[in-house]
């Protein structure tokens, strides 16, 4: 990038962990204004961004051309395209008015007389967050990250430098007009930089990769810093026994074709035996009217192939399924068929097979749902309803910093509290301040109270 | 340990798995039951241990002897002293009648009619816990990860091997009259073992390391799996310029004393320059007087050469100190003395300089105290209170897993909740079952209805 000036991975982490450090005195209610003041600045620079995304484009329509980009990723780029441009700045607003994550207390005892504990939540520091190509999601995560209180270093997809660079421009400008540092939000272009970044432990808290399962392991590999990842879904649903075959095609037809390529997209069937000639083909007929091709084990493909009349494209859409098709991530309109003797069955098979993202039970049998819900080792575990529900909106958080695949501090759709932690505060009122030498067991020693006090904020 | 069956780690690893599957099934009042078993058996095998523990002891005299191993080690490596054995048995006791973190829900919206969404506090999966030394931590940690529903790895000091083999057989004794499995639990002996399993991410969903930094470094350093870090702690404590002299002699002094080689014992008092001839000498003579040697910077370093009468062990006891002062865990009666001019300037101290564990401000000033607690960036940030308060018992969480030095998922003294996550749980109750089909904008579409439900348990 010929306008972009270089800074050295460490002068860069630092000035993100002193931006934290300083906007921690900073009341959150700047934190807003900075978002109206980036909101504002975005507007006044339009036309000069949807330029530099012209330039980004023509770049990778040349790549599309020479056949090294695919089209669906050039479509991606496109800020201009539709409502793109305004859902972009809405989001802003939108994150804006959600309620602050942090100055909550979560948690408050008196451990004495005039001795107080408090939970408090609070920002986790400095994030790393790199993603792909789309360039408003560096928009986005810069509201998300501002919102919660914490700094943080942006990188995108090569594919968008030029648009990214004028976003952080505009985010560095509208933050210059606040009292927090205009270092709060910065963004670097190369993997070098990334590459150094992931040795600073000292400076950065959290490292929040978005995209392939590769991308979120080769950044595990490289790090001593937490990664949140948020990589591919391999979501399942499971036809128990007593599954209701109309309930069964809406719910696997909409899992499968609402949004193929979504992380929370059907990838895996599981048919209960005993519904092979019963349920089965209907939700076949129901799959096939709908394109969708099929990797099928032997017994569901001789169900198939048994069926009169026979589908039209049987032989060209439904093809026998390999040990692969199970862990394969189709994110397309293909779903790997298999039957299964039981309800155990399935739950061993999700555990083994599946990301441990979504799944799902299709079933008329309130303890079957108990048992899948509890044996299936998942962060979201769905009855009778579509895996396509996995989702920060759908969820009701109001925005969405991505879906964690891990199972540490988050986990399932992300929300802002995903991007906070605690701290705990003590304060003590009394006389003399408060020692630990004054209690224990013995005469004149002090028992601790522990009594709950009920308040959500920090009285000092 | 020649009576030790040594399995590959993988074996050991989707043993843990596969036990921590099954027991998801299992009701979370058989882990009662197995801690009140184990507690059973470890009374039944009380001889047999603390023969084996004398193994362990005469073994390590004879490190001490030849120099190789230090008598404070070997001192914790005694299980028959005083009543630790009893306590290590109530511990059990303690823990079994601790709240069950599991199975509580933590958000619960309706999304739409009959379409309702649940958050579900759950077992993060297979723990490998990392500790040194004192053999009873094999019963302390089995008797969590149990209590909080995840299977467990554990791996103690070398040490202490004899002991942990005969603790952790009556571990699995006890699980084996139940219905969890009795790999539930299981004990590692070498370091090879270790490091086959930090490759292990399929299985293995969290590292515990409780030990040195160097320790909780190398593992960070070896390991795509998260790593909860117990380390090391730096603490501090500033005496602000409106400090009483009497709180700041008995905060400094308990902080310093109480324990020494404690994480949350203090190893740096800053001082308000304004003190300098006021509260600082009236400290430094209480700190003399209990044999803390001082590494001073030049101001505070003059002011005690400058008292009259010079105090009797002066020489002896106090040296200039080094810039390494201020970074280093003294662990012992060692104090760094700093001065500095301002709130602000021992805020950027303590942050740069501090392990972010605990740091507390001796002040009668409401704004400096609230400046003091948002503006260091540290797990517990105390005011008016020795240091030494951070800890999970006197926290009031009735147990700890040890004091997360991370900002991950756990910060500060961890109780049970630090050894859980949460699940989503969807459930229609909808004649058709629900799809994200139907929702949108648009003629016929619905809207979701984000209403909360007030609940704390799942109904199904």
């Amino acid at each position: 990038m010929s306008d972009h000036e270089t800074k050295p991975a460490e002068t860069i982490a630092r000035a993100a962990k002193a931006a934290f450090e300083a906007s921690q005195l900073v009341p959150a209610s700047e934190r807003v204004i900075a978002l109206q003041e980036i909101r504002k600045e975005l507007e006044a620079s339009k036309d000069a961004i949807l330029l530099a995304n012209n330039k980004d484009l023509e770049a990778a329509q040349a790549e599309v051309d020479a056949g090294r980009m695919s089209a669906s990723l050039l479509k991606r780029l496109d800020l201009g395209k539709a409502d793109k441009w305004d859902s972009m700045l809405q989001g802003v607003s939108d994150v804006a008015a959600l309620p602050d994550p942090t100055g909550n207390v979560t948690y408050a005892s008196e451990l004495d007389d005039n001795l107080d504990l408090y939970r408090v939540s609070c920002p986790i520091g400095v994030l790393l967050v790199i993603f792909e190509s789309r360039p408003e999601v560096v928009v986005n995560i810069a509201a998300l990250a501002i919102k919660s209180g914490n700094a943080a270093i942006l990188k995108g997809g090569k594919e968008s430098n030029q648009t990214a660079l004028l976003l952080s421009k505009a985010i560095q400008t509208g933050l210059s007009r606040t009292s927090l540092p205009d270092t709060y939000i910065q963004t670097i272009q190369t993997r070098a930089e990334v590459s150094s970044l992931l040795e600073l432990d000292q400076y950065i808290d959290l490292v929040i990769p978005r995209g392939s399962n590769s991308l979120v392991r080769n950044i595990q590999n490289n790090t001593r810093i937490p990664v949140m990842g948020h990589a591919d879904g391999l979501c399942s649903i499971f036809l128990d026994e007593t599954a209701n075959v109309e309930k069964a095609v809406r719910i696997v037809v909409d899992s499968k074709t609402d949004y193929p390529a979504a992380c929370n997209a059907v990838e895996t069937l599981i048919v209960h035996e005993s519904l092979l000639n019963t349920v089965w083909p209907v939700v076949a007929k129901a799959l096939l009217a709908a394109d969708i091709q099929l990797l099928c084990d032997p017994p569901t493909l001789s169900v198939l192939h048994s069926l009169s009349p026979p589908p039209q494209n049987l032989s060209n859409i439904v093809h026998p399924s390999t040990p692969e098709s199970y862990s394969t991530e189709h994110l397309s309109l293909t779903l790997s068929v298999i039957s299964l003797p039981s309800l155990q069955s399935a739950i061993q098979f999700i555990n083994s097979h599946s990301s441990h993202h979504t799944d799902a039970i299709v079933t008329e049998s309130q303890a079957s749902a108990s048992t899948f819900c509890r044996g299936v080792d998942s962060s979201g575990t769905f009855v009778n309803a579509s895996t396509r529900f996995a989702d920060g909106f759908r969820y009701g958080f109001g925005t969405e910093v991505g879906i964690s695949t891990g199972r540490i501090h988050a986990r399932g759709p992300v929300g802002l509290e995903g991007l906070v932690i605690y701290k705990y505060m003590l304060r003590s009122k009394g006389d003399k301040g408060h020692i630990v030498g004054e209690f224990g067991v013995g005469e004149g020693k002090k028992q601790y109270k522990h009594q709950k006090i009920d308040t959500d904020h920090v009285p000092f």
